[in-house]
């Protein structure tokens, strides 16, 4: 028998109005990310292309200057709830924050959304790195290390929560009226640094076991956070060289949590802007950035780098910069791209404006195959979390064009062979290890 | 013109495993509320039945002596986004704390629920009457007094938040790339006695401008924050006299806060049992009596009242207990049902795992319908909140059977005359009030 080829995993990165800044402005793109319509149009094209997930980030303040998805948006988990119930296999991953958020709130969310959905949801465990959201909840926003101290308690007692109810523990035995095998529900006893929570929740245990977990973030406390707790990363980075280095970073670090480099799936962020040949691909993407508007570009750029950068001439150098509280990973990796290809501020807030600081990707559908094939094959990347310029044709053009090529070349799956997320990642569902006697 | 004659409400309590607490041991009945597709019949049944609202009630902790659906249920905000996208008129209602959880996070859940279901999001808003959930959250629980203030502060952010934004603030103008009209999107600025909240909420104005607003509570501050703050409130009453005096009370409260009588509409809770005949459905209500069993009654009834009822006689008589920190009203309502009727502690307990204190109501469809009527008309109440003993049969039987009497007698429509919740409850779009400029 032939050894079965290792296979991408694919991830949508969902905003009603397009990753690219400006992406709603093409004729026919969904304009508004408050529309169930589009979100469902999305998820059906998804499941079409068999992808493993789609996913939504967030964020706990609006901006009317920032990206528009940004600023009037669904809130994540009612969104992937109502898609639920009108899909059948693409995991469903969401964004909850550690910072303004309480574990057991979180816990109970996700462990719902994973029943809703027949074992496919995922959360995306992440660090407030906005202070704007400091001022939505009466708090001082942490500082970014113990924003991290913080978040590594909170995903512990999550799954601590999550391992609660044994999976046998619901009895209903209309027979003698026992509906509970109460020594088969555990309490968690949690007191720690942060929070105290006795659990256990009130939900059974979910039908992944546990859901999930994504991890985002890409500062040296973010990437130990990944090693230790997550299932998927989704990185950000702009180059080949760039990517295998922070690959084998992260898969180096496994082995010290005790974990294989084979249980996390690491998906670089990529926005792929298609076109039947490679000029029209350039002239779709020329086409977008024709419609960036400053005062957005400028607005976002300040946010991803942690200060305000009107202050600089456009057409200047990028000014030496140190790295902000705010978001460690795009900081990084934007301000190397700049120092490598000598760009200006203008061309940083083009590239900020395109994809918020991720890769771009422009060309045919069997040339942009060849080179996530490249990275796939060549130590970079175990998938991608595609991040299209505009809904709906954006990705439609990603899953009738590049998702074909994929498979023809024996790097994607040709059908779903189960129906919950972790089926589709190849994980194992995680055995009970918290919680104790009640 | 014949002037139209004054309609009903009617609402659904959902519980998986049914409202009695041994409901599910019925054959046919189902036994899980983490069960979609049980929850999508039950709603489907809801708008074949031109209900006004399905509702569901929370708890922030887990007792495996409780009844059934309050020990392993799905999160309630998400269960009903996922009904938003399978069904088209019914309205959502969920019940969210305001003693555990942040006043923006639940504007955003509610906000985000009336986005995805075009206009039916309901919010019950609670003080969380249980001191289990502290343990849960690492803190003190609050005292019943305090919990009120802090709900009342809580309900004014949530709906400040929900008006930050104008209706016309989401521009969308692919032309000139103008997204959002940043003049029509204003902060709140809220700094209050327990909260302090800048603003803006980061989704736009809900389509029923806000979401309905649900109460529940029956104290003295409960009473005081349904006049000012409810558009629908659940009673928990016994008799007719009660109701009506409860009834009365509460529309007295409104002129005081400005608001006309008619604009709260007061559904006491009631589980019908049905039968073809008063037998049959007298023989049903003993068979469900017949299932109940004394710990979960005990437990039902010690928390009902706050106290351990262990360590009283079952067949002595209901002691002189004050009233408890807990839950005023459901604790008031039966202890004087108790020394109304004489009954023993036995008797108190029955009627705890029957309804969990609601009022009962056993008969034909007829004789029901007869019953509802001289209460709506009675001045006891604007409709009803229907608590199925079991599903899917026992909420059935009131629809194909109850319903059409109403209907009959022109107490109850016979089409949706529009799509939002508002609608159903005849209440206009509320004008913005809250929000000063950015």
């Amino acid at each position: 028998m032939r050894q079965e080829q290792r296979q991408m995993h694919l991830g949508v990165f969902v905003l009603g109005t397009g990753n690219h800044v400006a992406g709603w402005r093409l004729p026919g793109a969904a304009d508004s990310f408050q529309n169930l319509s589009v979100a469902q149009q999305i998820a059906r094209t998804a499941e079409r292309g068999l992808f493993d997930l789609l996913f939504l980030g967030d964020g706990l303040s609006a901006d009317p200057n920032a990206h528009p998805s940004f600023t009037a948006r669904f809130e994540p988990i009612t969104m992937l709830a109502a898609l639920a119930a009108t899909t059948t296999h693409v995991g469903l991953g969401a964004t909850a924050s550690t910072t303004y958020a309480e574990p057991y709130t979180v816990a109970r969310l996700f462990a719902s959304l994973d029943h809703l959905s027949g074992g496919r949801a995922a959360w995306n465990a992440v660090t407030t790195s906005g202070g704007q959201a400091a001022a939505n909840f009466g708090r001082q926003h942490p500082p970014h290390g113990q924003r991290y101290e913080v978040a590594e308690e909170f995903i512990d007692v999550v799954r601590g929560l999550w391992d609660c109810w044994e999976d046998d523990a619901i009895v209903a035995d209309r027979k003698t009226g026992r509906y509970i095998d109460a020594a088969k529900v555990h309490k968690l006893h949690h007191k720690g640094r942060f929070f105290e929570v006795e659990g256990p929740l009130n939900i059974g245990r979910c039908p992944q076991g546990q859901p999930v977990i994504l991890q985002a973030g890409a500062s040296e406390p973010g990437q130990e956070m990944a090693a230790r707790s997550a299932d998927v990363v989704f990185s950000v980075v702009q180059d080949l060289d760039e990517a295998r280095a922070a690959y084998a970073a992260l898969k180096e670090r496994l082995p010290r949590h005790g974990r294989d480099p084979g249980e996390v799936a690491v998906l670089p962020g990529v926005m792929p802007v298609i076109g039947r040949t490679q000029e029209e691909a350039l002239e779709k993407l020329d086409h977008l950035q024709s419609f960036v508007n400053s005062t957005n570009a400028l607005s976002m750029l300040s946010n991803r780098l942690g200060q305000d950068m009107s202050a600089y001439p456009m057409d200047g150098p990028v000014p030496d910069l140190p790295l902000p509280d705010t978001s460690h990973g795009f900081a990084r990796t934007m301000l190397a791209k700049a120092r490598r290809e000598g760009m200006t501020l203008r061309d940083l807030y083009n590239l900020t404006a395109a994809a918020r600081g991720h890769w771009v990707i422009c060309g045919t559908p069997a040339s942009i195959a060849d080179t996530l094939e490249e990275w796939f094959l060549g130590g970079a990347a175990d998938g991608f979390n595609i991040l299209p310029p505009y809904f709906p044709g954006g990705f439609d053009e990603f899953v009738d064009g590049v998702v074909p090529e994929l498979q023809r070349r024996g790097l994607f799956r040709r059908a779903y062979r189960g129906r919950k997320l972790r089926d589709h990642l190849g994980l194992s569902r995680p055995a009970r290890q918290h919680g104790t006697p009640t």
